[in-house]
């Protein structure tokens, strides 16, 4: 079974409730109908699936929170305490092995070993290959915006550790492992499970990306700051700080950041203080250039050329 | 001036508020930070403006409502009770007219009189052309969820007058006259007072489009029904009587309804009971048909025919 069915219906009967909220990320939603309807029938509560778009814990659904007894938020692990949100956490079976031994020779020897929530069940097995090959795994524990030892986030990456000669992670895609190389000027390497390839993480396109939309944004007289609305994105007070160093700047609050939606406004520069990935990956899409707040600071004298850095959401 | 500057700084003083929320449709948005700029100089309060979609009164950011002081929301009239929300409507000057002079010929004696609130003020000079003409003007009041005589909502047709020949409904576009059409079985004049153009709605071509949307639902064993979470357009009850009839059914909430949003879910059919408008006007985009909670009624047997309306949101 793909979803703990027998423990969402006991915290259905023990909280006596009557609607129930499910959040799934995109990768899972195809999956919601299904479970919906087994859990309505064995349950006998009604359950209101959100079809909003979800990107990770940040994202809660608020409006669905607020006519639901309990919302089962799937996929990520917990990121607030809020008694009516129960995160779910989803891990995947895929074998991990393989792509921690291809990723050895480009490894040094004390090895900070990061993964993300799907794979952090095999986080033993990986320490296990790692010393078998004769390397020291370090797994350090992060702040609280990630649950697990060695857990990072897109935006989080407070549990990859000190004194390493190189980072190890294990998981898919490419903004995790380029967010590690800059955060930790340190040698990465990506290893995905699904492929099994590993490869050494190369940050010089990503930078020239970068530089190339903060030179766009050099001349801009007039700002949008940008108010993330997701309540894990929402950084009123580095908003309020950034428009101050601006100058002519508005304040603007979005929930989805498309490029329709910053269509609207006639500003020359965005800066965006909702999650981080936004500026970085849609960057192509936008009609103005979207900074993170890092960037701003540097475009604006505030500081310096080479402490380029990603933007990342601190916990306590 | 085109916003009520004074008003605005009034109600921030008496209020002693210190962060102020400007929410407007899409049409006034661009004009969103010369206005958030005016304020804040004159005010000293912080201005967050908006940059999510808006589509009318039901249509509250209540994100934003949530970290503001007082919400500042234009272009649409009054629709819930909320002392944190201040409705600033917002009125066109272009003439009336020329638009009404040129329905005369297609006008009745008796004739139920209609516009939107951004040309309500007009209301007088439309009825005293119409007497002008020999024709005899007729205005109601509608329920709770309109706020002048003779307003008319996309979702709400509650004041159009009972006892007419005709309507004439003053005003841009197809959706307002096409649903009055529906709903009254009446000759329905649109005016539009940008044009100065005057035309007898025809609905066959609309309603040959429904019919083709409930055939291809007809089959359907597997629905999606939709329930809005926009504040004026949540309808659980109806979503939930609807759910029942379905069978094989699972509520989904969404804010903006958009074809990538619905593509999420395996669905055959869904039913929305969200906007009315969305159903009807995004029909050629979605994934799989898209019935309102009427025509899902037919479908099934619940209601006849012949007795196809528009849906409405109706209030007290």
């Amino acid at each position: 079974m793909m979803f703990d069915v027998p423990k969402i219906l006991d915290i259905i009967k023990t909280r006596n409730a009557k609607t129930v909220g499910f959040q799934f990320p995109e990768g899972l939603k195809r999956q919601g109908p299904a479970l919906a309807k087994e859990v309505e029938e064995k349950s006998g509560a009604l359950v209101i699936v959100s079809g909003d778009p979800c990107y990770g814990a940040c994202d809660i659904d608020e409006g669905l929170l607020g006519i639901v007894d309990v919302l089962f938020h799937f996929g990520h692990s917990r990121m607030m305490d809020d008694e009516r949100i129960v995160f779910m956490e989803y891990y995947h079976d895929v074998d991990v092995e393989r792509a921690v031994i291809n990723a050895l020779p480009l490894l040094g020897r004390k090895v900070g070993v990061t993964t993300t929530v799907q794979h952090i069940h095999k986080l033993d097995e990986i320490a296990r290959t790692l010393k078998n090959a004769d390397r020291e795994p370090i797994i350090a524990n992060g702040d609280s915006r990630v649950v697990y030892p060695g857990q990072v986030l897109g935006c989080n990456f407070s549990a990859v550790p000190e004194g390493v000669d190189s980072i190890l992670f294990v998981g898919t895609g490419n903004f995790h492992p380029v967010g590690m190389r800059l955060a930790r000027k340190l040698p990465v390497v990506a290893a995905d499970p699904f492929t099994g390839e590993a490869r050494l993480v190369d940050v010089e396109k990503m930078m020239r990306q970068r530089y190339a939309v903060m030179a766009k944004a050099m001349d801009a007289k007039k700002w949008g700051i940008i108010v993330g609305m997701k309540p894990g994105q929402r950084r009123m007070e580095l908003a309020k700080r950034i428009k101050g160093l601006a100058g002519d700047a508005v304040l603007i609050s979005i929930r989805e950041i498309t490029p329709d939606r910053l269509q609207s406004f006639k500003v020359d520069a965005f800066v965006s203080t909702a999650c981080p990935r936004i500026a970085i990956d849609d960057a192509g899409m936008f009609p103005a250039p979207v900074l993170t707040p890092i960037e701003f600071e540097m475009l604006k004298g505030k500081r310096k050329w080479e402490d380029m850095a990603f933007d990342e959401i601190k916990g306590d």
